[in-house]
């Protein structure tokens, strides 16, 4: 066997004896554990900082970009940021334990359903630091265990963030062991890990396509992962036509590079005179590159034609694929087919058309009269988001403290027996 | 590519293009296709049988065993049981479309979740054909489509009944290509169907265990699967004892052969001899083999000495394993060691006892004075049950309709602007 498996089987041995101890430690043990671990950040701050600054100089080293050396850097206003969203993550409801549907059945039995953590959640991620605290103490709230492995680049931070999580954990009378990380820069480690089907119930991957798609390629584990956001938003004949511009131009314009940003505009026929000349104009003046169909180009003579490999692109740019279809069975059509199911708007007036698009097009999130950047845990009110997920199995869209649980039938009787009056 | 590739990428492609349309089908028209199907059952009796005698030929040429001969057999009566089946299923709600959870955010934004069918799903069973008609039924009814892929023994009969199945989903106003079976006998279409992940959003085995392992081992699609039910009843110190003896022998003796047969019954010491002597002469004059721990055999001399492979067996058969426990600590440790995490019941009159219990065995039915036989998708008023998924991801325990469908955000709004005030 190699060291990784070697190493995995050992880590994941703990972690699920951790887990026990996790799925009945109570709401005020896990709570004082994130303040513990929040109070830690702070008071380790000048420490943190110091860590972050040799993960920093080796990366200056290597060459990394001005991007990724921002998102590697741990500031005292970072921590601080850090430590206020682990005593928010305290905050929010505790979902294990709660029952739901409890219901009498003939047999006399009372049957419902109790949420339970996961179990082990494996999370690999790229170099954040934040994410180390961010994903362990969502992990830790739903009663799970995690075993962390962040990007080799923010290595020193994240380790000096995990002994403080370790040591917060068992401060609040928990296992440390509910939290861990790969210590290894061994990439085989990441192999092994998601292959541990024995100790891992699930993976969840955080970072860019590449990494997510090669993770669930060749994962044992499931994985709840996040690919594409390619966006659109439908503009229907039967419009608010000044909601609809604005509606069109914040879902593209509020930020380019998240997964809910639009980067197709539909427009129906009927109306593209008299919302698409202003809009676009609009959009350029903002900076955004319109492209598109034969429709679009003969009223502005500034859009570029867009191919058809542009329907197909999320841009995650100020770029911007515009078409003008005959109606919403066709905006429906469009969607369906080069959409990736992750969020889709209408803005219309019709409450017909508004049900059709709800009902009809297969999207994690399907929105009315709202911009598609809306697709986030914190605005769907789960009050807080480790993700959001594009599989169809267990969750699908922004994924909460929730989606880190799974449910178990409770049965009580009174000596009932099956197959006797 | 090879065949096989090919056929279940046409296959996919119509199932894909056939589940937009099931996706928004009314309730009405899939219940009427379940009617129509029913009545083609009955009507097409004869023919069946006829199908199905050719099938059983084959089978007693090939030397098939009396069981696997009565689970291929469809006789009038059987036939009619899956019509009545299809009926039932019919009157059950339909899942599709329900929304909950829905709530005004501080955006103004209206968000819920509405139910929506999974997509395609791959149904892999062993020459069951009654399988054929509930799973197609069950797929039909929450608005997926099928694509079936029977025992090859049972090729003949299923063939029919599909033939049957499509015919009235066509008669309903719906694509026929909502079921579809594998037509080939070529075992390489088994392996291209569990790989197609662009087609396919689920594959559930319904058989014997080394099927769905092996279907789990080499699956990239998600697998919703049932493995070992290796059940447990707990006597807890504080128990009316006369209810528990009845309690577990109802738990081995109503069925051997189910999942959620009992095969390791575990005793308070406290209560051991009290209970055991007379529950054992009960267990051994209905047939049943007791295995023991030294405890166990010291109260009965006919017992033999259980070794540690009886607690890790699923006996599926008239063959018990008993040991005495210290406490409920000890019962609970060797529940979320040995068990399966199918179903465990605890025979308790103590409150704390059965909470402790409910909370810390790991299983997807936990219970209370109760038998384990009792974990069974019609008991838990699921109305209908496809499989027990051993899964903690997606569904847990019995499966009904509702683990057929996933769920997608509904965001209603009238214009909010993300990150305008």
């Amino acid at each position: 066997m190699s060291d990784a498996i070697n190493l995995i089987n050992e880590m994941g041995a703990k972690a699920r004896q951790a887990a026990s101890a996790m799925a009945k430690a109570s709401t005020a043990q896990k709570n004082a554990a994130l303040q513990h671990i929040a109070d830690a950040l702070i008071a380790g701050q000048a420490q943190l900082v110091e860590a972050n600054q040799r993960d920093m100089q080796a990366a200056r080293d290597k060459g990394l970009d001005a991007a990724m050396l921002d998102r590697l850097e741990l500031t005292p206003a970072r921590i601080e940021a850090m430590a206020n969203g682990l005593r928010q993550i305290a905050t929010l409801p505790d979902p294990v334990g709660a029952l739901s549907e409890t219901a009498r059945q003939p047999s006399g039995l009372l049957i419902g359903k109790m949420r339970v953590p996961l179990g082990v959640i494996g999370i690999i991620y790229e170099s954040r630091p934040n994410v180390t605290a961010d994903a362990g103490a969502l992990c830790l709230k739903s009663g799970n265990c995690a075993i962390l492995r962040g990007g080799s680049e923010s290595f020193h931070s994240s380790s000096a963030i995990v002994a403080m999580i370790r040591t917060g954990v068992a401060q609040a009378g928990l296992p440390e062991d509910a939290v861990q990380s790969v210590s290894t820069p061994d990439r085989a480690a990441v192999g092994a890990l998601i292959a541990a089907e024995q100790w891992v119930d699930v993976i969840i991957p955080r970072g860019g396509k590449n990494l997510i798609q090669r993770i669930s390629a060749e994962a044992r584990v499931p994985v709840i992962k996040h690919l594409d956001g390619l966006c659109h938003v439908y503009i229907d004949a039967h419009a608010d036509l000044s909601m609809a511009a604005d509606v069109a131009f914040n879902a593209k314009t509020y930020r380019y590079g998240i997964c809910g940003a639009m980067e197709t505009l539909l427009v129906n026929r009927e109306i593209r005179a008299q919302v698409l000349p202003d809009l676009i104009r609009r959009y350029r003046d903002h900076g955004v590159e319109v492209r598109g169909d034969e429709a679009v180009c003969a009223l502005d003579s500034q859009v570029l034609p867009a191919t058809s490999e542009d329907w197909a692109t999320e841009y995650l740019a100020p770029v911007l694929s515009i078409k003008v279809v005959e109606d919403i069975q066709a905006a429906i059509a469009h969607i369906n087919h080069y959409g990736s199911g992750h969020t889709d708007s209408i803005v219309t007036d019709s409450l017909a058309a508004s049900e059709q698009f709800i009902r009809e097009v297969d999207s994690s999130s399907v929105m009315v009269n709202a911009p598609t950047n809306f697709a986030d845990g914190f605005e769907y009110g789960l009050g807080a988001e480790i993700g959001i997920s594009t599989n169809r199995l267990h969750v699908r869209g922004p994924v909460g403290l929730e989606g880190l649980t799974t449910q178990k039938f409770v049965v009580r009787g009174d000596g009932q027996l099956r197959g006797v009056q």
